[in-house]
């Protein structure tokens, strides 16, 4: 089994208030690659400029993430900059140049099409379309989206819902997609458009799963300290998918993904504590399998019989 | 065993998008009460007007909550009026009339002084410190506070914490008292200020125990419709303490303290999903624990042990 990935990769500026670092690696498909490649085998599918440092290529490769879809073309890589708050509560936007990015048109390599799990990361439905079309059959499709592509490719998104195995998307997303203040009636609306299932990641206050055999949450697992937020949701995913691809033989049943969900939350916990992609690069099975148990530990309750 | 409560006997005028009404029993000690007699013997201490109308009192009887402690001062009840938005995510407060309850000065009847559980609803701490002073020797004591405590009466509150069993708060009122916009470590700083426990309230986010043996994280219940979230924190809590004093006895365990908290969950989920105290009035022993089974499978999660 193998997982395709698309999505972005960038050179970025983070700053929070004790550290910051500029022309760093970054993008959904880089913390989405270095948290799969912990679980099972990944392949990127994604574009950089001429100026994107072969480093960061061999990075990919120590991950042994097959970069043949990680495409080079004239011009610069994606940059992105952005400043978060003290509490890390509020980040603001300091640049946002696509770039390269702006013209990507995904095409798989070969040896791509047959990938049995693919995550599209956030970029514009039509392009998540066409990266679909050019996998055989794969046996779990899982995407990402955002406020502008609701808005402003509702229909191309719409079409994209019921080939998908799950969304991932966060509350507010959730919030806008299904029409609804209240996240449990919005998920049961975005569920009737489509997907076989929704994650809804709540940040700080965990995820919820949606399925047709029931619902599913799970609190955030509690860092002692948040060093750089970014990238978290990519993470949490990455391990969602790569629990999937790497561990779970066939199509997963809800007891599956409510697991996937766990590996996914305990990810994305390293992500946060660490800068950049720090947390990731250091990552094993065991060190994820430590934190699954601490939060199966942190939701443990015995049940009552009488009251 | 039995079960104090001091706190605010109010009438409300209460408005929402779809629902207004005026003049309606509220305040922390009803939705306490009236939550908590599902469960124990509950003795509420309270003071309202010359105008607080006989029905009021007839419906603490009904539920036979004991109103010894209920006393009429010469005056007009405390009055409450707030409207919430569509979406109830904002609440604005129109009039805050404390009349009578400004002179609130608590004493306890003779027959609740051996009660074994108590809980000191959000008054003055110095106040909060009284009611405990009137009460032999309490089994488990619990207490809610606020901002404007934290604030205003900071070393009141600081002598309070070490009398505690349980501080149950906002995450808001946690980050403030805790000095740390991180819940996990603000929550460890409050425990070393001397409670024995705490429960941080997150709204729709759930709920989260500190304890010295462990943490526990529970979701809210997933209700189809919010209809008036007035109440909802008080109501946790009646649920919360008329567990333990109608179902544990001696001394909780940190497994108490948990399945105390799911059936504040479920407690809770009845209030908002009804107008005013209509959620409360109509609810039994099996309906909280149908709700309490719905939360446990909700977080159940099987292990993984190898990854």
């Amino acid at each position: 089994m193998a997982l395709v990935v698309v999505g972005s990769v960038a050179l970025d500026d983070v700053y929070t208030e004790t550290e910051q670092r500029t022309g760093i690696l970054g993008g959904s498909a880089s913390y989405f690659s270095m948290g799969a490649s912990v679980l099972t085998d990944v392949k990127v599918v994604a574009v950089v400029g001429d100026d994107f440092p072969d480093e960061y290529v061999e990075l990919y490769r120590t991950r042994n993430v097959d970069t043949e879809g990680l495409v080079k073309k004239t011009g610069k890589t994606f940059h992105w900059a952005g400043r978060y708050s003290a509490d890390f509560s509020t980040r603001t936007t300091l640049a946002t140049d696509l770039n390269v990015f702006a013209e990507f048109d995904p095409k798989l390599p070969n040896s791509y099409r047959t990938a049995s799990h693919v995550f599209l990361g956030n970029i514009e439905p039509g392009l998540q379309h066409k990266v679909l079309d050019q996998l055989e059959s794969p046996l779990f499709v899982a995407a990402d989206t955002m406020n502008y592509w609701i808005d402003h490719s509702f229909d191309r998104l719409m079409a994209l819902l019921p080939r998908l195995d799950m969304l991932l998307i966060n509350d507010e997303e959730a919030r806008l997609l299904g029409r609804s203040s209240s996240l449990t009636a919005a998920a049961k609306k975005i569920l009737a458009l489509g997907p076989k299932s929704i994650v809804v990641k709540r940040g700080e206050h965990g995820a919820s799963l949606y399925h047709e055999k029931g619902s599913f949450f799970l609190p955030a697992f509690p860092v002692k300290q948040v060093a750089d937020p970014t990238g978290a949701g990519d993470s949490f995913a990455s391990g969602f998918m790569g629990y999937l691809a790497g561990r779970v033989p066939g199509t997963p049943s809800f007891e599956d993904l409510k697991q996937a969900l766990a590996v996914g939350t305990a990810v994305a916990s390293f992500t946060v504590e660490h800068f950049s992609l720090d947390g990731l690069l250091h990552l094993d099975a065991n060190k994820i399998l430590e934190r699954y148990q601490t939060l199966l530990d942190l939701v443990h309750i015995d049940p009552i019989t009488t009251l």
